[in-house]
């Protein structure tokens, strides 16, 4: 039975946050302040790499509403935000799109070519370009941004090479949790008006 | 291999809702004896927060039995329930129909002006209003009522603002456990015969 | 990293089912040799208690295959198995007629009614029929059975009125945990060549 | 919070390979290098034994995108890969054959006899067969191979009867272990360039 007073909370909160910045290192700290383009994987990032096989053949996947909120957040801070996968999904790249994500590449089998390209077009450097990813297919990502990152379920390579492990799993807050410190080191987290839990 | 005679187990019940009472502040006491309107958000509260995505872009959310045994004695006992959504959907719009809550509102924003609204044409004191909600959004609904709670994997701040917070997560038994919570301090729980676990 | 040898297990089964035995009092012990007609309760019970609400209102439940399987040793081995829902479900009687049950009783809001008539046509004694269920209108069927059990995330009313709480939660195990501790009670437990997971 | 320098989990990740090695007896680390075909269960090891069970009838699983890497590594790298399951399913038969997988045997009531003819047909020897179950029926197939493995949450009579028992559950990383281990110990397993997260 957890009961805590608004006090109680209020300072936990604070202290966690503060305890976050010290534990960052600070080469870490100003590589995330400086980021401008945000790159996730699809499959075990933004859901929990499940996929629900359906009589027909199609496939379900599950995706977070918490994450969701983060993405639209992230959009509307005046951040690129782009979703590279080796698969393909139709209702994925419609459901990204109501979150103002237009940058959706399909059927990629080197996601460090599309983020190149992405660079390149929005003359965005290396060192401002942020990737998280779960499985060895991303490794390839990883030498393509300055700033790697992967959930905590990520296989062990990929915990390896990573500078940020999100102490959150995929599709269970991973992606929340690195666009909120990204934000929150640029100074734009908050409760806007202009954002739905959709 | 947990086995336990009867004995004991009424005992540390008794013991454990003894326990609560304390826990809880005296004035939440009072505040939850008072409550006439329970008011909650969808995704993240009544669901675990996910959504799974259709091939036809369609979502399937999911909803607790236990959940639903609770929200039929609230209204059976005379309690109002609303549930509130910056989203849409008319299957979970027809469930609650079915469980007796009529008070569907979606596509909202603002779930302050509904509450506002609500109280106003119930003749209901705001601090006799309880809202359960899960993310940013729902701190604007916060600051319409009295008694402000939330599930245990809420968004700190929300956790950071709420009265009470639930020991259970979203989606599994959070709206089970305030609404019991509600009615036993207002001496109401029990089990009727005429609810069913639909 | 988990590796043990054969004889480790082996040794460890054993123990494990010398504990068990002298953990239940031999009256309950004497209770499941007696055992004719199990009765389960649907959702929370062969289920985990959600329901994924598809778009056009119908539902979709989770159930397990190992349950699955010892629900066909039930009845290979001669016990009376029948499910009794206050809610209703084609496809869940279908999935059961399979597994060889087909007393599924829906729309039942007075579970002890068809107990008492089961008891009554089969010619068993109160004595020798076990009940599962995990909320409060299960109550009512708890009093028309000799054997009360309930999963270990049971509402605290039954909790504290079973005689039995299998270690394992609704859809999660307990069907299988409480069939197979009876048969083995029995002495029908084993891997029999006509029965297969389906 | 976690958060750890690339340096730290290097030298975790080299500790841990070697801890692991040290930890399966010489004798099974021996199997591992001779494994030329590897034969999974469906129900409980390539999915976690649930099944959505759909308003018609039809059934939903659920399976794993980072099992499928290995499960194409596996293929890719020239070992034989077969499942086996008493159940049916189309759409998994087809997933798997995305995968490269076209020995899919269905409605198979003793998996031994199959495992038989493969390794006749394929001039394989019974020890450098290795299978994957986790309930009753598949200690039949148990006596047809070498190498007899489960998950971490299969039936105690598996488990007492395994050569290596997962660390992981069924549809939760059980297959992509025991893989990962196979390839390693064959030095096989790499990131290679021509397999994607599908």
């Amino acid at each position: 039975m957890q009961i805590y007073s608004s006090a109680f909370w209020g300072v936990k909160l604070i202290i966690l946050n503060r305890l976050t910045l010290l534990l960052f290192s600070m080469h870490l700290l100003e590589k995330l302040e400086q980021v401008k383009l945000l790159v996730f994987d699809l499959d075990g990032v933004m859901t929990n790499g499940k996929i629900l096989v359906m009589p027909n053949g199609e496939w379900i996947r599950e995706m977070d509403i918490k994450d969701g909120y983060a993405l639209q957040h992230a959009v509307k801070s005046g951040l690129k935000v782009a979703v590279i996968t080796g698969s393909s999904s139709t209702p994925v790249k419609e459901r990204l799109s109501k979150l103002g994500i237009e940058l959706f590449f399909e059927n990629t089998p080197q996601k460090s070519l599309v983020i190149n390209e992405l660079l390149n077009e929005m003359k965005i450097d290396k060192s401002s370009a942020l990737f998280m990813g779960d499985d060895l297919p991303d490794l390839d990502a990883f030498q393509a941004v300055g700033i790697k990152s992967c959930p905590s379920d990520a296989a062990p390579e990929l915990l390896q090479h990573a500078d940020y492990i999100s102490p959150k799993s995929g599709g269970n807050g991973c992606v929340r949790d690195i666009i909120e410190k990204v934000l929150r080191t640029q100074g734009l987290w908050s409760a806007p008006t202009n954002i739905q839990s959709i």
